[in-house]
């Protein structure tokens, strides 16, 4: 499980006082940042191999400005060519928001799915985490 | 159902040379001002009565900075104080994302969820679309 | 002078209940999309000839959520290479903020800047304002 | 002086390749922080009692998404109720881009601008830098 710790911007609030919904997927895309590492270490956009196919967020509990984030970051799902990335959000120790992503690897000039690597899948299956362990 | 059409900005698309996944939500939170408008006419943010409780997205083809996006908006499903939104990206004529979000009808100063009121379901019911209907 | 009407989004708000200070340049980018085409009639990315070399904005007065907006987009310097475009926001008739950017003719392969052609040159002139008139 | 270490998200991108010009806003934003601290010790957004009044920004090299930005924030000029933040980024030791903003010590529910009080000014001088010294 990869963990990062956010610090909120004044433009992340909206109009009622707390982060606004929309920049929860940024922050998880911020979050990938390690999982895409594994398919390219130099994080080269150049050398992408990643899209994603799917997005789901559940909203728990309002996140607020003046205080740090904790983000968590695994893999629950990992299938032939695709794999799942759960993640979820806490402000003082509650949980505001989780999520998963389903990530392709992705052959963008041939517009194609590919086989994740064994190398890989091996690197990914070491962050493995349930659900359930996330969002706790 | 509503529709829109939108005119990408050149900070929509990322280094892929597509518009980033990231983008659809907020294109999405502009389609429903049509829907918040059946609860808050003039849209003040401080008569806001909805919060969101789920969003799902998938994205089905790359979307492209250079031609207009056709949104579409309708309600899924209406519960006692919750409703679903469906909606849909078209560009060129191709589905490029579709997604739902789980509003409910709240109380911000109680926090509090309270049931939709008769007239605004029937609004609601108005703009009522399959998930199907939406994608299609 | 191009003009166009935008649709405020509930995250372009902050917790101060306004528009955000950041999403200004967001729409005065999307304003520039008219001056772009100049240079990239279709507006493809790969074809880019334009880099942003300074962005200057005042804030006169707050802007909400809940009206549409009013951005006006004209020329006010035309250089050898550079250009400069003066943009405004005004709602409810009030002028909101006033902008500009220096904007250059460049070559990104090369990494160098180029003369701006003559036929292009002509097109902006035809779009050319004073600094004042754009936020009268 | 205050330094904060950044990690660029991939929806900062955008299709040239490198980090949007309108992130910038954004990152200066959150370098802020540190500044409006100083007025609102708890950042609680309710007790606001700054505003943004002009900002100015020149890109001086592209930034890119695989790699670490230090963002310097320092206070240029001090005035009766107004104050200059001189913000600069670098990445691989290159200045990529330098700003500033003026922010107005402002009593929202007054709507009128008030003297910086004396223990702040004195706060604020001791982050005082010159503008080149920044951009160093």
């Amino acid at each position: 499980m990869f963990t990062q710790t956010l610090t909120p911007t004044f433009s992340d609030t909206d109009a009622l006082g707390h982060i606004n919904n929309t920049r929860i997927p940024v922050w998880f895309e911020l979050g990938r940042n390690d999982v895409c590492r594994l398919f390219t270490p130099d994080l080269d956009p150049r050398h992408w191999v990643l899209i994603l196919a799917r997005m789901e967020i559940e909203y728990r509990a309002e996140l607020f400005f003046n205080a740090p984030i904790e983000m968590r970051t695994g893999i629950s799902r990992i299938g032939t060519s695709s794999f799942t990335v759960e993640q979820t959000l806490h402000q003082h120790g509650r949980l505001g928001a989780e999520g998963r992503t389903v990530m392709i690897h992705f052959d963008h000039a041939a517009k194609q799915a590919r086989p994740i690597p064994d190398a890989i899948r091996e690197a990914l299956e070491g962050h493995r985490i349930a659900a359930a362990e996330a969002a706790t």
